[in-house]
C-alpha cells in the first residue's frame, strides 16, 4: 500500500519542535535549565572514579574504597573490604566457624544512614584545597566548623557552649592527654609542685591509664584507681598534689551516666563525653563541667577521620591546650575539618536537624531488644543494669541503648569469662582491660550489620548449649 | 512562490539522521561513547560546589575555599582567603605600606602546579568512606600509600626504602617527638638510666627544643647544642647516657647540608629530611640512615594535609613509634591519607615523575637569582654561602635553592637584623629563634607569588635606601 504524502511544512515545524525539545528543554525557567544542562569538567573525572568505586556491590557484604582506584598506575589491588566472616575478591564467599571480633569499636552502625544521603554528604576536594598551614584568621582551627559544633550542641541540648572555648583534636584521643597536659602544674615553674595525679573510676577506658604512662612526664603521673583516694582527706594534700579526675558519661565499658568520684580545690575533671548522644543514652541534661570531650567518631560514625573537640571554659587551659596541639602535630588535618563541616552540615539542614539520632536510636534499640532476648532466661550470662532516664532530646523518658555489652559470666566456675566466650567464637575485651574482675567482657554493638548477625548467631548458640 | 514539494520519505530519514546524531554520536565506539554520555548522578552536586568555588576569581590575589560553599545554611562568609597585601570581598583592594610577613612557612610556591593539574589531582570523597579505624589489613596505615612513598624515594634517589619500615604521622612535626620517643630508654624498665639527652647544632629549628620540653618526660630531656657535648669524651657517659641528635638537612634555617655531630654506641641520630628534595637542595646521594624524617608539605606543599612519615631500620624502634603513633592520635586521618595518595599518583604518572621537581626547582632558582641580584652589591646585608652540588637527580651540579634566606646584617650597629627589617616592612624570624645570633634573620622565600613580589619590593627600596 502507497504511502499518503504528509504535509512537508509540518515536517519542518515537527524538526523545530524535537529540536527545541532536545537541545532547550528548559527554556521557560533558566535556573532549572542551568540545573539540567551542567556538566562537570575538571572534576569529571574524580566524580566517575567515586562513583564507579560505590557500584561496586561487594556481594552486600563488604565495601569497595577509594583508595585502590584513585590510582592510575594500579590496578591489582583486591578491591572490596569484606565484612567479618565474608571473603573472596567480591565477598561472596561465606567463611564457616568464623569468629565474631566484638573488640574493636569501629561505629558503622551509622553506615546505612550515609550510603542513604550519598548526594548530600559527597565532597569534591581539589589538589589545590588549603595548602597552606592556617586559616584566614591565623589559626588552625576552622571557624565555621566551630560555629556548626556550637549549632549542635544547642540543637541536641547535650553540652553549654556558651562562654566556652573550643578546641580541636585528632579524635578524642589526642585531646584527652591535651588536657592532662593543660590541667597539670608546671614543675619546672614551680619546683614545690608535685606530678598531677591522673585517676579514673573502675570499670575505665584504659587509654587513660596507657597514654599518661606513654608520655612518662614529670607533670603528671597515672596514680590508679579513685578509690584509692576518695576516703583519704584530700585537703591533706592541698598545697603539694593536684588530682586529674577522668570521668566518661556514658562509661565505656558500661554505659553508666557517672559523676566525678573527688571533689575539692586541687581535683580537675576531664568529662569524656564521646558516647553521651542520643544514640547510646538519655539526655537528662546539658552538660555544663570545666572540660568535656566529644568525638565525631561516636557522633557520625566516622572513626577514620580522627575529629574531636573540647569545649573549654577557663582561657587558660584552653591556651595550654593549644599549644599542646600546635607544638604535638600543628592542629587537625584541613581534609578531616572539611569532612566534618559536611557532615554536620547535613545533620543539621535535614528537617529539624534530627534524623541522624532518630536513626542511631532506633537501631541501637533493635540491637539491645534482640541481646536482651537472647539473655532474658539465662542463669549464666547476665548484662549491666541500665536505670530508664528522662531524656531531654527525645522529650521522654527511655532506657539507655550503651555502645557496648558489659557482660558478666555468673557461674562460679567461669572466673575467665573471656576465655568462655572465646571457646564460643566471640572475642571481646576482658574486664581486666577495664581494671575490673575478669568475669566481665566488653562486646561491641555498634559494627556493621554483617557484624552483629554472626555476634547474635555464637550468642544464641552459647546459650542453646548453656541452658 | 510556491514551495516545491519534497520527498516525504527523504524527510523522514532526514530526522532519523538528525536523531541518530544527536542522541548516538558515539555508535561507532562504545568506549568514548560510555566516556562522552556519562553523567554524574550523586557526585554531581559535590562536582558541581567545587568547579563554583574554582571559579571565583578573588582578582587574581586569592583563593576561595570549598570550606565556606559546603554549606546549605551558610551563605554570608566572605570566601575569598587574600593574599598578602590585598583585602576586600574579592581580594581586589591593594593594602598601603603593608609589611611582608615572612615568617611562616606556608608552602604556596606549589599551588600553580596543582592548580594546572586540577582534573588530575581531583578526589571525590563519599560520606561513608572508611568510616572504621583500620585499613583491611588492621593496620591505621594505607599499604597502598606505603609503596607509593618507595616507589618515590626510589625514583627521586634522595632516600633508601630497602629493609625499612615506614610509619606515618600528622606532618613531620607528631614524628619528631615519636623518634626521641622510641630512641629514648624507658625509665621504668631500667631505673640505672639517666633521661636520653637531645641535642642539635645551631642554627636549628626551635621546635626541636619546644617540643622536647614540651613533654617534659622523665625519658628525655632537652640538653642544647651539641657543641657542649661534642668535645667531650662521650664515652665517660657511655653506660649512663643516651644522646639523641636531630640532625637538619638541608638545615633550617640556612639550607646546608648538614652531618651528625655527635658518633658512638650511646648516639643515637634523627635526620630530619623535609627539605631533601630537588626543589631546595642538589641531591649528592641516596639517604641511608637509621631513622629518616619527610613530610608532604615541604614535597607537593600540602602543609595542611599534616602528613608525614619515617623511614625505620630498626624494628623496635618501628613498634615503639607505632605504639606511640597510636595512642597518640590512633594514626593519621584517613582523609589525609586519600589524598596523599592522590597527590602521589599524579606525581609519579605524570612523564617520567619529575615534572614537580622541574617546577619546584625552577620557581626556587628564580627567586634565588632575584634575590641575589638585589643583595650582590650591598655591604649592609649578606645571604648565607652554599655551595654547589653534584644533583644525582638533575644529573649535574647546580647550586642549592633553600627554603628560607638566612640573612646576615653586616653593619656593626645592626645587632638586631630582626628590628632592621622590620622597620622596612619585612618581618621575619630573629636569629635567636633559632639559638643563633640576631644578626640573623630568616626569611621564607615558598611562598605565593604575590607575597614574593611584595618581600622583593621591600627589599628592593630597603637597598636602594641602604647603599
Amino acid at each position: 500500500m502507497a504511502r499518503k504524502p504528509r504535509n512537508p511544512s509540518m515536517e519542518i515545524s515537527w524538526i523545530m519542535v524535537t529540536a527545541m525539545i532536545m537541545l532547550s528543554s528548559c527554556s521557560s525557567n533558566l535556573l532549572v535549565c542551568g540545573e539540567i544542562l551542567w556538566k562537570p569538567t575538571w572534576t569529571k573525572e574524580a566524580a566517575k572514579e567515586a562513583e564507579v568505586v560505590a557500584g561496586i556491590g561487594c556481594s552486600g557484604h563488604g565495601r569497595a574504597y577509594l583508595d585502590g582506584l584513585v590510582l592510575k598506575g594500579h590496578h591489582h589491588l583486591p578491591l572490596c573490604d569484606c565484612n567479618p566472616c565474608f571473603y573472596g575478591p567480591t565477598c561472596s564467599k561465606i567463611q564457616l566457624n568464623c569468629s565474631a571480633n566484638a573488640e574493636s569499636g569501629d561505629p558503622l552502625f551509622l553506615e546505612p544512614f550515609w550510603m542513604r544521603r550519598a548526594k548530600e554528604s559527597a565532597i569534591l576536594i581539589s589538589g589545590w584545597h588549603r595548602m597552606g598551614y592556617t586559616y584566614s584568621d591565623g589559626t588552625y582551627i576552622s571557624e565555621v566548623l566551630v560555629k556548626y559544633i556550637q549549632r549542635l550542641h544547642k540543637m541536641v541540648g547535650n553540652a553549654e557552649t556558651d562562654g566556652r572555648f573550643i578546641v580541636f583534636g585528632a579524635g578524642s584521643t589526642q585531646l584527652l592527654n591535651a588536657a592532662v597536659f593543660a590541667f597539670s602544674p608546671n614543675s619546672s615553674s614551680s619546683s614545690h609542685y608535685s606530678p598531677a595525679k591522673v585517676v579514673a573510676t573502675a570499670p575505665y577506658y584504659p587509654v587513660y591509664r596507657q597514654q599518661t604512662e606513654l608520655f612518662n612526664s614529670l607533670d603528671y603521673r597515672y596514680e590508679g584507681d579513685t578509690s584509692l583516694w576518695k576516703n583519704k582527706t584530700l585537703s591533706e594534700n592541698n598545697n603539694i598534689s593536684r588530682f586529674i579526675e577522668f570521668v566518661t558519661s556514658p562509661n565505656s565499658p558500661d554505659g553508666g551516666l557517672m559523676k566525678a568520684a573527688l571533689h575539692g580545690s586541687n581535683v580537675k575533671t576531664i568529662y569524656d563525653h564521646a558516647y553521651y548522644w542520643p544514640h547510646f543514652t538519655p539526655i537528662p541534661a546539658s552538660s555544663d563541667h570545666e572540660l568535656m570531650i566529644f568525638t565525631m567518631s561516636k557522633l557520625t560514625g566516622h572513626a577514620g577521620s580522627r575529629f574531636g573537640w573540647a569545649l573549654v571554659k577557663d582561657k587558660a587551659v584552653y591556651q595550654k591546650m593549644l599549644t599542646y596541639l600546635d607544638l604535638n602535630t600543628v592542629g587537625v588535618s584541613r581534609e578531616s575539618q572539611l569532612r566534618a563541616l559536611k557532615l554536620l552540615d547535613v545533620l543539621l539542614e535535614e528537617g529539624d536537624g534530627t534524623e541522624i539520632f532518630k536513626f542511631g536510636y532506633s537501631t541501637m534499640r533493635k540491637r539491645w531488644i534482640v541481646l536482651r532476648k537472647i539473655l532474658s532466661n539465662s542463669k549464666r550470662f547476665s548484662l549491666q543494669k541500665l536505670t530508664p532516664h528522662y531524656c531531654s532530646f527525645f522529650k521522654r523518658v527511655r532506657n539507655p541503648t550503651p555502645a557496648y555489652a558489659w557482660l558478666k559470666c555468673e557461674r562460679e566456675e567461669d572466673k575467665d569469662c573471656h576465655a568462655v566466650l572465646k571457646a564460643a567464637k566471640i572475642n571481646g575485651h576482658p574486664g581486666s582491660m577495664y581494671s575490673a574482675d575478669d568475669r566481665y567482657v566488653r562486646l561491641n554493638l555498634i559494627g556493621s550489620q554483617d557484624y552483629f548477625g554472626v555476634l547474635i548467631h555464637h550468642l544464641r548458640y552459647l546459650l542453646a548449649q548453656s541452658y
